[in-house]
């Protein structure tokens, strides 16, 4: 359905959703380093529909400032289902937003596995009054590339949970 | 020297010079929403470089995420010299980073008043080892390039505070 807007257009649609249903997003952004909340902010009059952003790119920052555990952190490592879940809802607990986003995958060119290649993105949406959803992706390109499909997907995802 | 420099590029000399100095960078960002950190990650191993953002669009924000002072607000407007220092020295104090940079402004096409106008936009830089620096700025043109014209005067200014 939005498969042919920009990242902009995203935004603007999502930004119009929001304040249809007076509803306030946060993002919880690792491997993206601030670009969804980035797009958001691109539009005018968002400051009524976005509150903040955590741009958790360390594991300190993940566990400090939204409460992942280092436990699961270890376990599943910081590019899993299961951290950006719980990134997803540190979000929207330690902020005024009632839905929130949170991403974390390896943007490349250095740091994949052979469990986790390099494209690898986490995305996890969690509306505080109605349906959440995670989910993992293997994206193609160069670390720009990677970076772009997971914001626009993240809007997207947004966009459906509201 | 920097002036026909792209933002990318001055992430690139940016994440160099941090790394010859051995020195972590955070961001405090409200008007640029997150694209100076945009910035600095799409890097290939600013990890190394980068802990984590602050996205402070809302005020509750700026005070409950980097101790800006809830009567500096008051007093000076959230787009102020007080108030971006605050949120630099906010930035540093709440995460592993030595230096920050934190952006409050107004992008617009709203929000101007005439001792404020459109494209106002207040910068402070922290070095807590080293020299600090605050100032203010009107840029030219539309909500994208008055936010593009800060993210590259915040890499530039985190360039020379180093």
């Amino acid at each position: 359905m939005f498969t042919e807007k920009t990242v902009q257009e995203l935004a603007q649609v999502l930004g119009e959703k929001l304040t249809q249903a007076e509803l306030v997003v946060a993002t919880a952004e690792s491997c993206t380093g601030g670009g969804v909340a980035y797009a958001i902010t691109e539009i005018s009059g968002s400051s009524l529909w976005f509150d903040r952003s955590f741009v958790t790119y360390s594991n300190a920052a993940k566990i400090e400032m939204i409460d992942v555990a280092a436990s699961i952190i270890k376990e599943f490592g910081a590019v899993s289902e299961q951290v950006a879940e719980q990134m997803a809802i540190g979000a929207v607990k330690n902020s005024d937003a009632d839905i929130a986003v949170a991403i974390s995958g390896i943007a490349g060119p250095e740091g994949g596995t052979i469990d986790k290649p390099v494209g690898t993105v986490c995305i996890s949406w969690y509306n505080a009054h109605s349906h959440s959803k995670t989910a993992s992706y293997l994206f193609v390109g160069d670390r720009s590339d990677v970076r772009t499909q997971a914001i626009r997907l993240a809007l997207l995802g947004l966009i459906e949970i509201i």
